[in-house]
Parts: structure tokens; C-alpha cells; sequence
């Protein structure tokens, strides 16, 4: 039994609203159980240098928590005066997965910014951020699509994300903070709604896994994705921004909707 | 008549919700209009160095907004890798207001940090965090009266600000963030419950304003300032934490209930 | 009586030695007392990048202490690597006061710099920058007109401040820097030539103000600033530098000479 | 046939000179095909200050390129101010493995720094500075032990790291920058002696893979690791420094040599 | 010829003003031509990180240029949020050159801090503020003796600096800042009152030049420091601060007055 | 007798290795004692603003230290975030030397950067580096030679540095690191083929020092840096780069080779 009640292989309530954020193209407040997220997606209309001239776009990723996100305060990056090994970990991380799922040669020369900001942070937050700026993606580029900015919609699959690790020597899904800070191997999963790695990150810096235990654990990351990836589905038809229902040409529908 | 429809000297709808945050010992979620900003108060058990040893306590604030708190995106403070100037000048502003209601000699050796992290942005951003993180104070302050680490309430009096300004020739209150990019003058005041004056900040770069303006302005920030203490006082009631509720001793309790 | 023998509506000896500098454009040695200020005004020929092609000028400031200024040296913000909280409330104080004085549509696409570097520090050091910059900021578009780079003066108005305070009880004015560390309430406030505000900055960390004594202290800083406007003109005149000599166009010189 | 006439499960040829900088406590220069690499370990005698009066040891790592060490210059970060995104991840990822075979409570309150400085860079200088450090570490906390500063040798196993990735759909072992540049699938595992994972990182930005790819990746990273390891077990043996010789008591030896 | 009307071996009329800022211990307004530098030195009651409880002092230089103390307005090193390399460079020579005649040892654990603020600038820079900081680091030295902090003088000999280059193939002393840009060699020399060097900082970038030419610029530096000197004599003895005269014991008499 | 054993007037052994780098246009490994550097040229096809459109090339340099070229460890730059003054410099020193030798108006709008990362440091670190530098830059130069992108060498002398110091009392060549830290005086010198100065730069920070002593010093350079020029000279020549090999006109031939 979990600290929290749940079942090893059971992930806590999900609840996203969609277009929390009045002035941004897309955006939701997406809570994992005590996890709660503010994600934004915003659309320049340039590219960074790198990719001027190109012909193609970019997708990039920012994140950040509010100091009191944690249990104790949190001094801020901008204080600071620089952005720390971790966040910058996270935020190209996130960046790498929404780019896996985007044909960047689709979206035209402008970058679409992804900010995740955590306001409560129980656990699991770059894996909340991910699975939530999927869903502000889907609705900035049908916003792109339905003003006649874009033709047709870049987004190939859905994608969703969760953490899994051994705790007490059971593996477990979507770890609360508790959880996480005592697991002897903790490890990412960024899957596809095709059921396809996008990212595999495991570490077991207090204690190596055997192969066996990987399997187990990437077993239960896909049980846990696939149900995220239900509920970005109902969110985004309800609001009627389902992948696919913007678009005017047809050749990304099957695989999604 | 305004662009939002409000009266001349009107207040836009104001939502407070206590304990936002579950980490923080403060928190309180406020909304002024579309102004949406989240305070925390956080305690931390020592002062800055240059107060070490002194006996008495700090009071100190943050300020920030989410990236896409406004219109177009705006670029983080900590990717820039500095505080800008604007930035600076409210949170030493917060700062300052908080620090005239409460008595660090009170607060024994410890430091009060109030975080004001705009989540979206109408205007009034600076009033409305003061506003709030006199709120989110004085949860934090009952919550160390209620477990013993303090003996009497620092609070000398209820705190809250509000903004004035000349648009389209009409002295105006609470000005919207539209109001705002018209105005001639632009004033922030903050106020204490029994009506005086802790920050007057008037400034006319597009006009400078006569002494007859400067009153019929000061006129309007007591009426909306007034209002806010109301609803300052209703919510902390409404919570059991109105000043006084917590505090083992008696003398605080005749200017603020 | 005061510190320094001073009556409580008395400002200290006024000094300003106009061309101090030979390299800049305008430039003033403005001395309050013991608060001594270089000024000087540098005229660039491009703007920010946010008024490119707006076919207007900017106006900006910039102010420093010698690390010795001080009664105890001051840390260079150099040597820090940023620019403190109070160092740019400051330069963003005298910037917005010289904007409002000096039209920027006439200034033609040019950058009009103002550094204030105080030498030696006694109290009142912003408000000696703001009067110090306009003189010279009147000698460089003196100059650019002499030049026949500009048709018309572009400043409206002749500008000075002040600082007020409640000291000991006493509203106060042009406070020496042990009267302003004593003081409770603190106010700067600026002024045009022709009596109106075009910043009024008044903070009771300490103490909240009644309005009453709001009034007493802008009544104190009205009659500094005229003191100080009247010194401005004496020495701008002296020089064949007064507002509207140089001007070839007749539409400024009522309000100012 | 790959671009280096390599089989797809071939590693790079690969060198190690033990004790090549004659300051530090412990360095060898490694050389993975023309990928070389500098690392040195340092022993530091205090811990960062969460960990002072813990009783235990801290290990951490930093990983820096020569700006010529790429086929064109790259600006270096000191230039820039700031260490960049990919050096944070890296040094990050080399600390954290090094970490999972060493015990800290045996360390002793002292910090083991691990320096990586890419010399020449032909693709995974992250993974050959992990195997790197590992050498550089052993022959440091060896020098511990026989100065008598150590007791027991505090490292728990072999550790050793390669990059595995699908290039033209052919799953490749120990990939050269050519080979990584247009790899669809890439993959850093670092493993133990004893057959263990300590890192796992798949990422698939340009084309997510299937559980079948993953499976195929895994097992060839398996199979470089290990003849790795049997390099550095040579390297190290010969020159004395071999896991196990240099000890006192006698609870290391059976899982590593 | 040169441009200013001088000979070849003729230094620019040099004028100090001591005790120019009154919060410094010391402090002198030194005129070397058109270039004007405040030079204060600060005595800290305390040392170093490196020199700890090592029983001897420090002493240490800043330097520094107004905005506009150039033709054209220089950013400010502030706003950079670096020092740049010519600064640290001209900084480091100062300081050195100070400690070469100041026992370290005899200055008891006290940091003296020298800053050099160039207000004007018509080449000289980094010499007139060498000769400036002596002044003004004598005269706060004598301030400690007074107060009987110290009882001995630490300061050991003279010192003064010049600058000698090349100009249109004439080896000239005191270059101002037209000659300066025009010199193919550039020499900065630093010598004591016994006529020996401290530095020697001779640079041939535009063109290399022979052990003749050297000698040539050595003797011309020679002769202008001497009058340097013996104008630092005068100066600090009309002002009963020079050496020697604050001292309790004998024997640092001989080699300086 | 010398710490190591050599003569007042001998040199370390000197050995450089060309093109010790793949990627970079020009590289060289210079080990003089145990002083390890290695020295690369890059070519970039641009110039810095200052120089856009002037129709010639720059040449500049970085100096960087590994952290554990030094006995104890150094903390890197890049961690820091700044760049120290001892770096600035050096690299300066490093570039204004190499600059003295190329002719930028041959070398067209091109930047020749030169790198020079100590690996091992044992004294001599910046003079070792323009000794190597200049060999790697005579490489890249070639290499722009024999691809027709130059037509003529635009490097008009050899060029090499040494230190020499007063080390017991004893004016010795090519101080170690041993030698150097207990040095009264310490000069670098940088000299030409043809026996000019390019730098000359003594400090007696410890002991202000003659006019004979500093003759004896410079002898001393001018005997080190002809045998360093000596061996560039080989190297160069044995790899068929020696300077005129490669230029297609005859004007440099005379003086170099």
C-alpha cells in the first residue's frame, strides 16, 4: 500500500482546464494529484538565428517553479542570476519531446514558446509539464489553423509523460514527492499516443536495476501514459480543439482522433 | 464611461482565496479584475546579515509575472540573468508598505518573505500583490501566534493599495491595464486602515498635474483603498484569521476590529 | 532649530558651475551642500531599438556613486556585476522627470544621455541629479540648435527637486543626510516652472503621514523648487544658455524666460 | 558498413594513460577513437555546505570542451558568462553515475572532483569522460588509501559508459559524430561491472522508437560496456591501481576482480 | 613640434588638491593637463579571505572612467555587468604599484583601498592615477598615525608614474591622448623617489622597437617622474602630511625628505 | 645552482608538437619543462563590429587553464561566470603580441583566433603560449595559403617570449613555478627574429629593481627567445611550413627565412 492510498500501479487524479491563461494562444492548468501546473504556449512570429532562412520552425520549452512551490521557500533563478543545472535538465527536456511529436517544416517560420510554471509542486513536475504543454500546443496551432495562419495541423501523435520508480522495492507509477525522494531508481517515460518511446531517462544513482527491473518499470509507464492520453483526448474534443478537428486537409487524422 | 463599464471612482470585482498554496504558512490567491497574482508569506528563521543579532525581525518581498502574464510574451528575469528596474522598484515598494504595519522588533529573529508571482496581468499588478501579501502576512503571522513561536500579533494596521490616474481628463480609480497605457498621470497609493498615507506615488512623464489634480486623486484612492480593507477584513474573518483572532495579549485589537 | 542652523523651510547653498566637463555636450557640477553631483548630457545619433523608425527621440538617464561618496565605501556595482534596486529607482526617477519637460517628437531620432555620478553625498543626492541634469540637458540642445541640428527647443518647462521629510516631528525641507536618516517620513518631489508635479514620491516606512501633513510637506517642496528654478535660470542666463535664447522658432518662450 | 569501416556492434579503438597530469591525484588521458579527453580527480578536503557535519563525502563532476575541440570553434562559456545547458546535463549526468559505485559515508568529509576537459571531440565525450573519471577516481582514492588517509576503498564496482543510437535504421554501437549527427534514435547507458544499469538515456527528437529498438539498443550497450570495462580492469591492474589492491580490509574484492 | 605646443621632454602642467573629498581618509583631485582624477583611499578594518590572521595587511586599487570623461560617451561597466579587460588590467598595475612601497607587514590587519575615478580623460589615465593614489594613500596613512593606529609610517618610498611613446618617430615624454593614438611604441613607467623601477610596461604592437629606443624612453621617463615627485613633496608637506613628518620613530626619514 | 639544476642563462627543454588538433587550422602541443600548452588557430571568416568594412582582418586570443593544471585545484571560469583579471591579461598580452607580427591588411576580413589552454602548469604559462601560438598561427596562415584563399604571408618576423626574474639575488632565464614564486622581480619579454622588443613588461611588486638589473634581465630574454625562435624555426621548417614556404610573392622572404 502507498503513502497515499493508491494501488502500485494506479496514477492520481488528473484535472486540466483549458485556456487558463486569458492573453496566451494556448494554454491549461493541468493538477497531478498536489502537482499543479500552469502551462502557456505563445507564438513569435521568428525563429532563432540558427534556423533563419530555414523555412522551418521551432519548438522551445521554458520552466520554472514559484519559490514556495516546495515545502521550504526556493530562492528564484532570477535572483540568482542564473538558470540552474536542473531546471535548464527539464526545460530542454521538454522541449525535445513536444519537438518529436511537431514537424517543424509545418509550422512555417515562427517558434512556439512552451512555459511550465509550477505553482504546487508534490512530485513529478516535469512529467505534468510535458503531458500539459502538449495539450496548450494542440490549442495555439488550432488557433494558428483556424485564423488561416497555417494549413495544416504539424502535430503527428499524442504525447504524454510520467514517472515511474522502485520504492521499497516495488515498482511503483507517478510518484508523489514522498515517494520519489526515498525511490532507489527513478526514471521519466515520454510516450507516444502510438505507444512509442520518446524519451527514456532512468537513473539509479542510490542503487542500480537489473534489466528485469527496467522492464517493469517501462510496463507500468505505459500503462500510465496511455491514460493521460485519454484524458488530453476528452479534454481537447470537448473544447472542440481535438487534434484533428481544426485541420482542412486530412492526412494526419488517422493515427490521432 | 470606462471602457470596462465602471463608474469614475469604482473598484473592479476583487476575489481573495485564503491558504491557495498548501506549502506556504501564507498564501492567498487574488484577483482585481483580470489581475490575477498569487502571494505566499513564508517564514524563515533567520534575518540578513545585516540585521544578525539585533533582535529583531525583516520583512522583506518579491515580485514577478509569468511570461505570459502579458499581451505578447515577455522574456524571464532569470533567462536574462538579471532583475530589470521595473522589477525592482515594486518589490522594494511591497517591501517597504509591509514593513509599515508590522513590527520587526515583534517578529523576533526571522525573516517574512512575501512572494507576489503575477499569473496574468490587467493592470494594477503592484497594488494588487500589496493588497495580497498583507493577507498572506497575516495568515503566516497567525500561524506562528497559534503554534507559540509568537506571543503578540506585529501587525499595527490593516494595509492595501490601489491605483489612480488621469484618463481622458477624468480622475479615475483602479485603473484597467487599457486605462492604464492612456493615462496622463498614474498614481499608486497605499493606505492603512485608518487612512493614512504609506507610499504616495504620483507621476505625470506624459503631464505634469496641478495640486488641484494630486487632491481630487488622493480623494479616489482613499475611497477604493477603504473598500479593499473591507474585503481584507471580511476574508480573513470568514477564515478565523482576522487581526486580533490569533493573538494571546491585547493591544492590537482596537485600531484593526 | 536644525542641524545644521538651517530654518525648517530653508535649502542649503546652491553651486552649479555650467561646461564642466569639455568631452560632453552639456554638462553641470551641481553642488547642495555638501552633495555634489557631475551632470552631463551626451547626445547619441540612433535611438533604442523600441522607437526605431518612430521618428522621435528618447531621454534616459544613468546615476553612480564614487565608491567614496560615502561616509563608509560603497561597493561598486561594477565590481558586483549588477546594478542595485536603489541605483535604478533612481535613474529611472530622473529619466520619466526629464521626459516630461523635454518633447521627444522634436528631438529627431537621438538619444539624449544624462549621467548624474555623485562625487561626494550628503543627503538629497537624486533630487541634486534632477536639477543638475536639466541644466545640462538645456546646454546640449542649446547646442545641437547653435549647430543647426535642431530647428526648435524641445523642452517645455524648466524642471528642479527636492527632497521633504518629517524630521523630529518637524516637516522639513532639503533634508542633509543625518536629518534623512532620522526622518519619518520621507518625500522627493518634482517641479516645473510653472508649479506643476511631475513626480511626487513620499514613503512612511517608519510612520504612515496624515494628509495634513502631505500637505505641509508639498507646500515645503514648492517653495524649494522655486528657489532652485530661480538659481537654474540665473546661471543658464549668466551663460547665454537660457530656454528659448537659442531657439529660432518663437512658441516655447512665454512659460520659460 | 558504417562510415569507419566498423561493424554495427564494433567499439572504437581505445587508449588510456594513466597518470597524465602530475599535479593531480589522479588523471589519465583517454582516447575513444579520435574522441580524446582529459580527466582528473581531485581530492578536496571539506564538503559543500549541505553535507557539512553529515559524517559522509561528496563526488561531483564538470565537463568542459576546448572551444577548438569541435570542427568549428565554439565560444567558450567563460566568455559567455555562464555554463550553458548541455554542460550542466553532462556534468550532472558524470556526477551523479560516479556516485551510484562509490560510497559516501567512506569517503570521509571530503569532496572527490572529477574534471572532464574534452580535448578533441568525435562524438560521446560524455560517455568516454564517464569511463574516464571512473580511472581517474580509482587511482585518487588508491593514493588516499596508501597515504593512509582511507581505510577501506570506497568504490563499490566497475562503471563504465558507451552511446548506442539507430543510424540508417541500423541499430550502431559507439556512435562517431558523423554517425550521431544523423542517428534518428540516440542512447547514453552507463552500466556497472557487475551488469547493471545506473543510466539509461534514450531520446527519439526525431523519431520515437518502438520497445523492440529499445530492447536491440540495450544489448549492444551491454556488450561495449563490458569490453570497456575490461580495458580499464587491465589499465588499472597493471599499473598497480587495479579495484581492490590498495585496500586494507577486505569487503570490496568479489565483485571486482 | 608637439601638438600642444610642449618639448619633447616636457611634462603637462600637474596640479593636486588634497583632502578633496571629505568622508575619505584620504583623497586628492589630481590634474595631469585635461586629465582630471579623484583618487580616495578607504581604510576597511580587515583583510582579504587569503591574508587572514597572517598578522599584515592589504592594499588594493579600483579603477574607473566617468561616462563621459571620454569623446565619446563609454557605457558604463555597470550596465555591462562586467569589468572589462583594460580596467582589471590598469587596476591590478595600481595596486601593485602601491603595495611596492608600502610594508605590508607594518600596516597591521587593514585593507587600504584606493580608488581612482577619472572624471576627465586626455591620455595618462592609469599614471596620473598612480601619482594620485600615493597622495592620497600618504595622507590616510598619516591619519591612522595621528589617531594613533599606527605607529609607524609603512609607507617605504616615493612613487610616481609616466607615460613615454613614440610619436612621429620622436621618443616623447607625457603623451596626451592625440599622441597617444598616434604612438607606434607606448611605455608606462612607475618609479620610486631612489630612482628605481616598479614597472616597466613597454608595448610595441604597431612596431617593435630596439634596446636603443628603449633606453631613450626610460631616461625621458626618469626625468618626468622625478618632477613628479618633487611636486608630491611639496604638496604633502605644505600640507604637514609628508612623509615622515606623522611618524613616531626614525627610520624611514633618510630616503624621503 | 638552480632548483632544477640549470645554469642562470639556460632554458628548459623545449618540445612542439604540430598539429596536434584535427579540426583546427593551426595546432601546436608546446611543452617548455613541465609547462604544457596546447595552442590552436582558427580561422573565422569575419571580423568584430568595430572592424566591419574596413578591409582588414583581427587577430586575438583566449587563455584558459584546466582547473587541475595548477597544484591545488582552480576553480574554473566558466563556474564562476567571469572571466579574472590575470586571464584578461594574458589573453591581451597574448594578442596584442601576436598582432605586432601580421599584417591585418593582408589577412583580409577574417578573424585568426588563438587558443592557448594550459594542461599543466609549471611557470612561463603566457609566454610558452605566444611562443606556441605563433607557431599555430604560422600554420592556419599556411593553410590559407595553400587554399588560395591568401596570397601573400602576411606575418612580417618570428616571434617568441620568455621570463626572467631576480630570483636569490641571481637574474636567471625561464623561471619555474618555484622559481617564480619566490622571484623579487619578474619580467616577460616578447621578441622578434630580428631582436626587437614587442613587450616588455617588469614588475617589482616586491622589490623595486635598477636600471642595471633590469639590462642584465633583458640580455637574459634576448639569449631565451633567440633559441626558442631557433626551434620554431625547425619545427616549421621540417613540417614545410616554415614562414615564406608557402607564399606565392616574394616580400617576406628576406628577414624570416
Amino acid at each position: 500500500m502507498r503513502v497515499d492510498g493508491r494501488q502500485y500501479n494506479e496514477i492520481r487524479p488528473v484535472e486540466m482546464t483549458l485556456g487558463y491563461i486569458k492573453h496566451a494562444e494556448g494554454s491549461v492548468y493541468i493538477c497531478v494529484g498536489d502537482t499543479k501546473v500552469i502551462c502557456t504556449a505563445s507564438v513569435e512570429e521568428r525563429v532563432p538565428p540558427f534556423l533563419r532562412g530555414a523555412g522551418k520552425g521551432w519548438v522551445t520549452a521554458e520552466y520554472s517553479m514559484l519559490p514556495r512551490a516546495t515545502q521550504s521557500r526556493t530562492i528564484r533563478e532570477s535572483s540568482k542570476g542564473k538558470v540552474g543545472g536542473r531546471t535548464m535538465e527539464i526545460q530542454r527536456l521538454i522541449g525535445r519531446s513536444l519537438r518529436s511529436v511537431i514537424q517543424l517544416e509545418q509550422l512555417g517560420e515562427r517558434t512556439l514558446w512552451l512555459d511550465c510554471d509550477v505553482i504546487q509542486a508534490d512530485g513529478g513536475t516535469r512529467t505534468a509539464s510535458i503531458t500539459g504543454a502538449f495539450v496548450a500546443a494542440t490549442q495555439a496551432l488550432h488557433k494558428l489553423i483556424r485564423s488561416g495562419m497555417l494549413d495544416t495541423m504539424p502535430i503527428t501523435d499524442y504525447l504524454a509523460a510520467t514517472s515511474v520508480g522502485i520504492v521499497n522495492g516495488q515498482p511503483s507509477l507517478d510518484l508523489c514527492y514522498q515517494e520519489d525522494s526515498q525511490a532507489k531508481v527513478d526514471m521519466n517515460v515520454v510516450m507516444t499516443g502510438s505507444g512509442k518511446y520518446v524519451e527514456v531517462q532512468g537513473t539509479g544513482e542510490e542503487s542500480p536495476f537489473s534489466p528485469e527491473e527496467l522492464n517493469l518499470l517501462l510496463e507500468l509507464a505505459k500503462h500510465g501514459t496511455e491514460q493521460l492520453i485519454a484524458q488530453q483526448r476528452a479534454v481537447l474534443k470537448e473544447a472542440g480543439e481535438w487534434i484533428g478537428g481544426g485541420k482542412r486537409d486530412g492526412d494526419n487524422t488517422v493515427a490521432m482522433d
